[in-house]
């Protein structure tokens, strides 16, 4: 019953026009199921996918700062597929095993603490305001 | 009827001993009130601090990589006193406004795709496994 | 060793009774997992039904958008039975293909806003007051 | 701009009804700003009142750990209000600052190793199904 | 320290432009604090608003049905800034009091089920899948 | 292409100490995925054992009620792996299904009303401050 996955062959045009842009701007032979099933709103796939390229693209961070921050937020949400899918591009883009590590370190410490504060009730520091 | 910060002039000798590792590890002349409400377990603010220490140490990953990883996490999870004293950290390890600005902008966008990801209930790839 | 789905058959009579006024306002020929595993907890059986039947009950508010509502909601939290089950029944009371694609957006985009609020600490509008 | 609290003195016949029965079950003279909001829509008052004094009343568990159960949960979700005044009704059910303190330290640290398994994408344990 | 506003008097002409249209479109005096913080990130102030303006806009869903989304999703993730701006303007395109309240109470219950479903391991229906 | 889980037989020798740790600890014949998952970055191995250790043991707390917290969170984050694995700690440490029914309800309860003060914008009472 839940929707499934459109492929390139059985796209409107302007679908295929993404899915095209995205297989040339990542050099891959397909795009990942993800762009398949928002494929069924032809909108939100183009605008997922421009806003994505804009701010994944280099810039003042570099992309693999950038996946590793995607990441962090897939993680700290729980989205599976979010975390296995970044997790395999931040690795394309150069990620090590022992920044992968350092990575999730930091995310646990974070979650950790960002309760601690909340459940302490901390108040901000007049050094801070 | 909440707790108090703790200032180190009236805190047990365990408590200031973490404070004044902290004050000379950040070289700063005060610890922040969350060090100040976590104090009263003494238990939970030396580990937490040495855990932290030990994490956002310089290692695989820059220190201003890690800090705007905890930036990431803190917004995602809506702690506004992490935001605050993470963004303050992340500043003086040299974060740029431009930087500041892409930071957001991912953060944003992978919220905005993972709740994409669940509501099309997306299937992990064959490639991907 | 997880707990396993609770039938009709092999239930207590006050869940049975509960089980039968799900069916019957529902017009379903049996309840779903959901119902047989809470039914371990008789007492959160029928007070989770009750609230549930009275909160989606037609109102001011009709229960497409009740419908609607509840999966903007499963989907932020990431529940994947709830997205499954809301999106089933969204779907039965005459959610369309066009309407779940703009309710994906918002939750997208809502999902995305909420962080760069957070994020860029905005404070409240001094006409929002 | 956003609704105000309802006071007993101007509230109606189904609103005070449900007030006095906070009051005499919770032996206060008066109902928090929670009930006072949520009394804008009195299914909702009625419904959530008798829910919260169902499942909080002394049962398997008794009602210390159930407000540090809540408290949990609260802090998880980074509700402030729901902190602050949950953490009152543990501390007049008899919590004490060792109890916080390691009621934080818990929550802190499940908060931690739930992202490291989401992170590092754990597999359910054949003994654990 | 935190980063202050951006009036329309001092921004820069992209930025100046982005509001003119969010005044435009909206028909308001001023744009809020939300575009103005943003306004530090030119293209993400543009990028956002552009993609807010499509996703916002009458479709196969009315405004008032979104915008009650977007507070739905709001108050699940629990940002302040998010539910006093989009509750003003679901007034605005015509939310009602008994529209609220019932909104509330859906947003509460299925927050509840939710847990349910996650605490409880409920498997996905044959039916469902 | 994730990575795998890390048996005793082939980690490193501080890897297979703090296994042993927990398997003498908690008197088990093996250690759980998500130590062998962990044990890819042997420092978050070695902290977040101990820290566990430290913070779940005996205290002004007894295990159950810790176990319980730990569950409180890990439904409230939707962490599956979490869910499954601190439930069956918790039965192991004498949790009933009735103990495990009240639970399940208040982390329900909890999460309802948390959503219903922020929709509301409950402010704190002048008592609780």
């Amino acid at each position: 019953m839940p929707l499934k996955p459109i492929d390139a062959a059985d796209a409107a045009p302007e679908v295929r026009a993404v899915f095209d842009d995205i297989k040339a701007t990542r050099n891959v032979p397909d795009v990942n199921n993800f762009w398949k099933m928002v494929a069924h709103h032809p909108e939100t796939l183009k605008r997922t996918w421009e806003s994505l390229k804009e701010v994944m693209a280099p810039g003042a961070l570099d992309p693999l700062v950038k996946e590793m921050i995607f990441v962090a937020v897939s993680v700290t949400n729980g989205c599976a597929y979010c975390i296995r899918s970044h997790e395999a591009a931040a690795r394309k883009a150069g990620m090590t095993d022992a920044q992968f590590g350092e990575l999730m370190a930091v995310i646990g410490m974070a979650n950790e603490t960002n309760r601690l504060a909340n459940g302490y009730q901390v108040e901000i520091d007049e050094s801070l305001k």
